[in-house]
């Protein structure tokens, strides 16, 4: 049975199928027009009762939170990207949580005021933007820290915890136009043309076009 | 090697020891005061960079995303947390995940209002407590139909992603004076009774005082 990947255009389903490729995981992908309210269809409720991206359909299996799944049921195929001890894993999951309570909050932000805002009609917010361009810099100053120590974000191997900052950090560095907040840190800078040069990344990018050309 | 807790008064170090008391697993507190602002002081700060609780020390090791960590390592001792086939981890991982992106972003920005607004002798934010009550309150309706159909949020059995609810809708029901948002919704309510019920969550709130009585 294939996965099925919702809404391949945009960033979170890309983390999922960025995960995917890694793990050598055969997928097919299912257009979500967030821009049309698709994600809002009673279909698409009955998938993800939040009304939100990503989710994957396995079979009879729904999923909402699935990097972690397939990272651990496939353990052995593809890229290890959970560790290979329980400490390592440890340290996977606290930078899995530092993307998701320090990095993308901001991240994301700036997402919706710079690249979604003109899609809506809607204005920029400038203070939410200089909020989050403030937010997003310090979480970075932690990282330039971290990463003078240990080549990845939880050691000296690539995890979950980086490919999990790869497609919102390619819109930073490209439609958004803050590749300085990248290439402003050397070690952060040298992490991202690591992790952003996979072969697999290059692979989702051939394959899911964004709607941020 | 006891494991060293920071910030026992606090919701969210309260979740870690909750998790430490289903586990088995010996502990001891250190107090921080995030009313003096003692989570930014240069000692702490380098145990977490963000200047955030929870953060643990177990040894040298030290840790801010700290359940999932001994809930594996400690697997077979105490109450089984993550599931017991992949599958079932599959879905407390999902569980965890709607915690925190949608359950947890509302109930901590009540719990800033309501709570901690007055110490800091600041004003409520009322646009702010509407909204996160409306955000609370759709994602509670998601919670009774997932409720009607299931125990527990993850299957028919007590996991990590129930737990993680614990401290802050203790809030909820006691000083914020919610109690109504968990009574009029039946499954979410039995729900509550059972989990809070825990002899474990009795033994927290014995052991740790709160900041709110």
């Amino acid at each position: 049975m294939v996965v099925k990947v919702y809404g391949p255009a945009y960033a979170s389903p890309k983390r999922v199928i960025l995960c995917l490729v890694e793990k050598e995981i055969e997928f097919e992908t299912v257009p979500v027009d967030l821009i049309k309210g698709e994600q809002r269809s009673p279909e698409y409720l009955k998938l993800q009762p939040f009304g939100e991206l990503p989710v994957i359909q396995d079979g009879d299996f729904i999923l909402y939170a699935i990097m972690r799944y397939y990272a651990e049921k496939y353990r052995s195929q593809g890229t290890e990207l959970l560790g290979k001890t329980i400490e390592e894993r440890g340290l996977v999951e606290q930078w899995l949580e530092v993307e998701a309570h320090n990095y993308n909050p901001a991240i994301y932000e700036l997402t919706i005021q710079l690249l979604f805002s003109s899609k809506f009609g809607r204005p920029v917010d400038e203070k939410l933007v200089k909020e989050s361009d403030e937010k997003l810099g310090k979480t970075l100053d932690v990282y330039e820290e971290r990463l003078s120590k240990s080549k990845y974000l939880a050691g000296d191997f690539f995890s979950l915890a980086d490919l999990s900052h790869i497609p919102f950090t390619h819109y930073l560095v490209g439609p958004m136009g803050r590749q300085h907040m990248i290439r402003d840190r050397k070690h952060v800078s040298a992490w991202w043309d690591d992790i952003s040069n996979r072969p697999s990344w290059k692979k989702v990018l051939e394959l899911c076009k964004t709607p941020f050309g």
